[in-house]
């Protein structure tokens, strides 16, 4: 669309083989892309250390894990996993797109 | 849901009087939130001097400017607008949510 515009659709892509990651836009302090996953695939638990996340279910459907907490997650629910909290993708139970927003960007 | 997740549909919530906000989440790091419109209400154009921002427009359609960028934006569009470049709603055509993220943390 532009330089300030983007659509999620036009940059989400998909492989048979693990979950993808696409960037959308960053800057000195948030950086925003695209988690995307077919069913079965999933994100290991990691931890941002110093670094604020979220993600926004797009489309489709997951088994979402933040620290002691786990829920299926669908369309328009917003995930939260601050800093230094261990979060990542179960599973994902359809084919899902996920907006990720991370504050610091990562390096 | 639980302290992690939460449902853009649960907090969403409209004014016939104006734009409204809500608060999702805020670390040390990010803010999360939503922005609500009727059809015909408007954010005017401000600026986050240091801070990033984007919105991401969950549903409904509005006219978005960033810098001397102007586009209709519906469902899955991201838009952009970094450090200390002008933006807002110039009108919204529907009913509409948008994700706002900002980093740092609006004060």
């Amino acid at each position: 669309m532009s330089g300030y515009f983007r659509r999620v659709d036009d940059v989400a892509s998909f492989s048979a083989d693990t979950g993808t990651k696409a960037d959308l836009f960053t800057g000195g302090h948030l950086f925003v892309g695209l988690n995307c996953f077919e069913p079965g695939q999933a994100q290991r638990l990691h931890t941002h250390h110093g670094a604020d996340k979220f993600y926004l279910i797009v489309s489709g459907r997951a088994v979402m894990a933040v620290g002691d907490e786990s829920h299926e997650a669908g369309p328009g629910t917003v995930v939260w996993a601050p800093a230094d909290v261990p979060h990542g993708v179960t599973r994902a139970l359809e084919r899902t797109v996920m907006l990720v927003g991370i504050a610091p960007p990562p390096r």
